[in-house]
């Protein structure tokens, strides 16, 4: 054991979990923990502009290196980051909060204190955060040990954000430490659960004609990829992935059986899916979005895999994790040596589906970014016709695809990107969006201008929401954002910048913008018609719209959709 | 009785209330609530950039307004309000937040939406609203007409946000509706407990030879303006204002004696305060910021006067309502001729305590702004050397002001004053923030300009956080931010606008701005020196430090605190 503050034991225990830089805003009850950060030296504080984007550059950062930190103060820093933190939660990215809180002195006198309700209520934004993480604690001088590393364990393990509140007056105090290092290692598994459950899979996997996998998106946050391909390349399985996880296994390989997502899927991706005898599902979750609104067919007779349990022919297997079963099943199963299964054609890019007349078309957009992709790329796709038309790239190989299927929260690829571009600094990384999501965020821009960050951003000035357009309201004002001058806004938030900047509104001067040397952030607006959309979005709308409003809403009045 | 749909009741409830525009962003589970909304044509929608300024303008509008609502989507929207809403409860302000929830349909059939932790869970964000209003409902087509009403009533009745869920598949059913309209009443006090606590207060003060008031925001929250003013003519009391409350009552009047704030407080504010006799308070609440850290010295013996009940020389008086109680003592106590107390003289505006070498100090700035301010303004002054600055400006009759002097959530300013615009659209709104906190929510300019308001926006750049510099890290880089070129600002998020933008850096140029033709908006940014403040905000510096971070906080080091 060892002497050390509370504040500096923390800062070395997220350094050992892998966190190199931490993202947030300060406010008083964080201060003196930025103190000891920028007196320690050795993580890096990246101040951004506000909390959401923080939250939002924190799980970028996460999808990347595997785990982040964000700091932010008690309440108004903590509420203004929820919406963030609770997209890790839904989507599987680890972050650790770090709320510096009030000082354990106001908690025990109960004293009213700016940034609260100032009603008496305690724990208020401890209960709020309930509701967003996997675990949460109050560290004390007593608990600081044990708390600051069930919580990053557990955000490891379970690859989800945990809330912690540091009091402002203990992080100075000093407390006896451990000296070893934070070991991060998964639960081992039962050697009989898990010998049992691999033979059943494997034996499953010998007897079957058409075996197959179809990957959500833990089979990436678990970091199974490895273990995946292994057993496909052994076995000769097609991975089918989901949008959920576009592109964890590469798209040009052989064993890539595209995108599954129900009714719309391609006619050989379906089939490789829905009629395979022996699926294994990798954290199939059946949500609306990445399921075609539940048009998915799974076979009942699927095996399902997830991060720490299986079901397979209706036994639940416990104390089995993914990696060592995966591991298990490769090992025991008999390899084969070719199987044929029919590919999918790569996808088709988004066609033109408005009229022209000179204007960029999304079809023509999204076949000029499909020849600029190229093998490392890493790229962050917005929910709308960003991500619409972005899952219908087909990827080189060792690219990053990060986007928010599921929890869909518009705004937060812009502070994604920032965490992006710090995790993998020497790739390329590609912003894909709209103007209506980069409205909620733009003034993050600043911040990747200010760490002289080079992302190239691809903005679509549509005039408004064209992702609501495709449910409802069409021609509505509702769904109208104010028409900014995007290109010059990088100047304005980096008087001096470099940044190459364009607006295009033709499909050569949009290739051309495309040939400008990389040496900066490049900022690429498109101007487009409102209701041009990838085809993908356009189905997507029709099924949201049933969904969302039944049989008696809206949607069915002539032009309330594109 | 008659028939509506469930959205169309809920709007025509809202605008009983007295709501005339929602603000908030469209998403695909309030979008046919968007849509009942514009086929209605009774309500305005205000679109904003993002979620948190909306909760920000709608907070804005409530303060003038009396009541506002805010409309949000499942999840992703609801949480990035909650910080804009939880301030709304701390500071008690209505709001009616409108969550477009998930269709009934995926409630009852437990389906895994997009928007959700897709995990199989319930009622989440429900449940982080319980931390942040005072009412929840989700609205059912069995429940709606109570619910609807009771939640509205609950926000007006106790000047808090309340929470109702919208589930998208049932806003178009039909319900049979009362034809009534919604009556906002307060509920009625109990007669015998009403007059007798206002025979004992007014014994109280006949008796006293110095009785005074002291307001909290509940004063202004709650209405009773009027009220107060007429006990203190009858009585001649003189009325104390606190940090929470600047302005709520005229401040060049002979009754007022200043703002009250523990130990920091002028003298003649000080004594009329805590040598008071008989010292009514009006919601006073005992938080850090509005007492100086708990330096306020509140005698024994005052009555405490609450929305809803009376604390009375031991004696707790329930079902009484300030309004009634205020009354009831007018009407007995008798009047008294002349009393004299001494009237502090004006706040001196911030002095200049940076070496100045030209530059425009803080002490120069609130000086011309002091001349510049004239009755009936509108001042919107965020946390930091803003409302700093402008709690020591001596404001002419009928002005408003806003700020968040217990929430303190900096950015709130911004989307604020959008929310005041609207709510007061004939009188002159000004804006005043720092760098640091327009960064956060910079953006709803745009849709001031989208709307042609015309507010006239005082930006201080110096360059970072100030007020935290005053707190801890004087010269710390997490105190920084990037610098931006803040007056080229607005037209870039409104091309072509007519707004008046100036970058002035000494006084001289200062003025002049100021003398520019208010015809569009003007937006003035400041260059000032980074460690420049007004003295009330050093002073609450050392004070916050020594409550936040205790003893063996770093804020001792040599430097460390401007």
């Amino acid at each position: 054991m060892t002497t050390s503050t509370i504040g500096d034991f923390l800062l070395r225990r997220l350094r050992e979990a892998g966190v190199h830089q931490l993202f947030g805003v300060p406010g008083d009850f964080n201060l003196e923990f930025m103190q000891q950060l920028e007196d320690g030296g050795v993580l890096t504080w990246v101040g951004t502009c506000n909390e959401l984007n923080a939250a939002y550059a924190a799980d970028g950062y996460a999808r990347i290196n595997g785990i982040a930190g964000l700091v932010v103060t008690n309440g108004v820093g903590a509420l203004s980051a929820i919406n963030g933190v609770a997209g890790s939660n839904s989507e599987h990215v680890p972050v650790v909060v770090v709320c510096g809180s009030l000082p354990l002195k106001a908690v025990d006198q109960r004293l009213l204190m700016h940034h609260t309700p100032a009603d008496g209520s305690q724990n208020t934004f401890y209960r709020a955060y309930e509701q967003a993480t996997a675990a949460q604690a109050r560290i004390t001088p007593q608990n600081a040990v044990a708390e600051i590393d069930r919580l990053i364990t557990t955000a490891w393990q379970l690859k989800r954000p945990v809330y912690l509140e540091l009091p402002s007056d203990i992080s100075y105090l000093d407390i006896a430490v451990p000296d070893e290092p934070l070991r991060l290692t998964l639960p081992a598994s039962d050697p009989e659960r898990l010998r049992t459950a691999a033979a059943a899979i494997a034996a499953r996997l010998s007897a079957a004609h058409a075996p197959a996998v179809i990957l959500d998106l833990d089979a990436d946050r678990f970091g199974v990829l490895g273990e995946v391909t292994e057993l496909a390349e052994k076995l000769k399985l097609p991975i089918a992935t989901m949008v959920s996880s576009k592109a964890v296994v590469d798209e040009t390989s052989p064993l890539s059986a595209g995108i599954y997502g129900g009714a719309g899927s391609l006619p050989e991706t379906k089939k490789v899916v829905e009629d395979s005898d022996c699926l294994l599902t990798i954290g199939y979750r059946r949500v609306d979005l990445t399921t075609g609104c539940f048009s998915d067919a799974i076979p009942a007779s699927a095996i399902h895999l997830n991060a720490y349990s299986a079901d397979v022919d209706g036994v639940n297997y416990q104390a089995v994790t993914l990696k060592d079963l995966l591991r298990a099943v490769i090992d025991v199963a008999e390899p084969v040596a070719g199987r044929q299964f029919g590919r999918p054609a790569p996808l088709p890019v988004a066609t033109n589906t408005a009229p022209s007349e000179g204007k960029l078309t999304q079809g023509e957009y999204w076949a000029a970014i499909q020849d600029f992709v190229r093998e490392g790329d890493v790229l962050i796709a917005e929910d709308g016709t960003a991500n619409g038309g972005a899952w219908g790239l087909t990827l080189p190989p060792a690219c990053t695809f990060v986007t928010q299927a599921v929890w869909g929260s518009i705004g937060y690829s812009v502070g994604s990107t920032l965490g992006t571009l710090l995790a993998a600094p020497h790739r390329r990384h590609l912003l894909f969006l709209g103007d209506g999501s980069f409205q909620l965020t733009a003034q993050e821009i600043s911040t990747m201008l200010r760490h002289d960050l080079k992302p190239i951003i691809f903005l679509v000035n549509n005039g408004g929401y064209t992702i609501e357009r495709t449910i409802l309201g069409k021609t509505a004002r509702y769904n109208d954002v104010a028409n900014w001058d995007y290109a010059r806004l990088p100047h304005v938030l980096h008087p001096g910048t470099t940044a190459r900047t364009f607006t295009v509104s033709t499909i050569e001067e949009f290739r051309k913008a495309l040939t400008a040397p990389h040496d900066a952030m490049i900022f690429i607006e498109a101007i487009m018609d409102r209701f041009d959309t990838p085809d993908l979005l356009r189905a997507a709308g029709l099924g949201s719209a049933e969904l969302d409003f039944g049989p008696r809403g809206p949607q069915h009045r002539p032009g309330a959709r594109i």
